[in-house]
């Protein structure tokens, strides 16, 4: 039987999501926790690979059980978080078809990158910035991303990845006060680094060094090196994935 | 000429806001940050001594110097924050009567208590309970504390203060959401340890295991080993310190 587990996770304490050798990663830490609360060795599949220091809010793995134990749900989910890490929380379950997956199901992802611009002692998971930003610049800049197009240019070289393209259906930024931005992104798929290379090429528009044609340029040429630098990871959150069958939980 | 000075600071790398010798405090990153931005050596007095690990939003400490840099305020401010550490920022100066006095002129302090009852890794500075609370009975505990008292029920023993009385103007509970508290507290002054004492005194009715009558049993005793346990000092923050002339910005 075949189950979705819907997580939050701080990323700081991990080297992303997935499993590697002697390293901390929130997968091996949720299918420990899992196979405890079965009873039984459980393997998760997960939506996709945050990097190191990524956070995500409403994250889906997939997995599977041999017998779904005769418990009260809410009681599940407690002895779950139990055992997971205080900067893991499992939210729900959700019952899916055998053949469901958690990767290649989803029809989007929607991540969001936060920035400030004060010195704020309370402030975690956004990245500080020396500068004032033009958002409606970086807004029209962000435009240039919508639509189906080949983002080599901001995906980490060295990737395993058969083809760059991808559809971008949302891509903005706001200004939640006068010292705090958060840009969110949409599309089908995320090539490596593409978000947190996007935010930094956005960036270079943003504090006047660059003008948004410049971005279509750097679309354009497909070269990495012709766009701006990664901004750091702790700033980004995968906040949302979306599957092409309802959700219902158990 | 004095100046006071308004800073916030994240509590959680420091033994307090006082000097001590060979740890981390507050107060010697700001006298090491103040006496490089004025080129002479700074000593600052506190309106308060907030224990290892609380935070304070706003908090003000007095200090003198010989002359006031013919500079813009704001490149004052930034060149302090540049110095102090990220868990400590300058946020304004006052100019004020050479007598005045951070914590003797202090006409009263508020104290917030924050609290959740959800797992959630992004929270941070709040004390989590595994217990749901009845907020009404905890308000209802939390006005006998209004008015004149000898609070010594709530005081850290072999304190060296001459008198255990204050006066309480203000204490209640908000539930902010299902999950989350704040508790907030003013007083004239405040004795060792009293906010958290206090809370671990209320949560014990919050969560049905004693009386609103019970804390004013405890209040009349003046024995702290008849209160609550202390709570973690991480989720208190000093938010804010009266005095009773106006503060003009420099």
């Amino acid at each position: 039987m075949r189950f979705f587990v819907q997580l939050s996770y701080d990323g700081s304490p991990f080297c992303g999501w997935q499993f590697q050798p002697n390293v901390p990663s929130v997968q091996a830490e949720v299918e420990r926790a899992l196979s405890i609360v079965f009873g039984e060795p459980v393997t998760v599949v997960g939506a996709g690979r945050t990097d190191t220091g990524v956070n995500a809010r409403h994250y889906i793995a997939h997995f599977d059980v041999s017998v779904w134990p005769d418990e009260e749900t809410a009681r599940l989910l407690r002895k779950l978080n139990a055992i997971l890490p205080s900067a893991i929380v499992a939210e729900a379950f959700y019952r899916v078809a055998d053949n469901a997956h958690a990767r290649f199901d989803a029809v989007s992802r929607t991540y969001r990158y936060y920035i400030h611009t004060d010195k704020d002692p309370f402030i975690r998971h956004s990245c500080r910035c020396w500068y004032d930003f033009d958002v409606d610049a970086m807004n029209r800049a962000a435009q240039v991303l919508l639509g189906t197009h080949d983002f080599s240019s901001f995906e980490k070289t060295g990737g395993a990845n058969k083809t760059s393209i991808c559809t971008v259906t949302e891509a903005r930024w706001e200004a939640t006060d006068a010292h705090h931005l958060v840009f969110t992104i949409t599309a089908d798929r995320f090539l490596r680094n593409m978000v947190r290379a996007t935010v930094g090429t956005l960036l270079e528009v943003g504090r006047g060094r660059q003008t948004p044609e410049w971005v279509a340029e750097v679309l354009e040429v497909r070269d990495r090196c012709q766009a701006g630098q990664s901004v750091i990871g702790e700033a980004l959150f995968l906040t949302e994935i979306r599957y092409p069958y309802p959700l219902l939980t158990i």
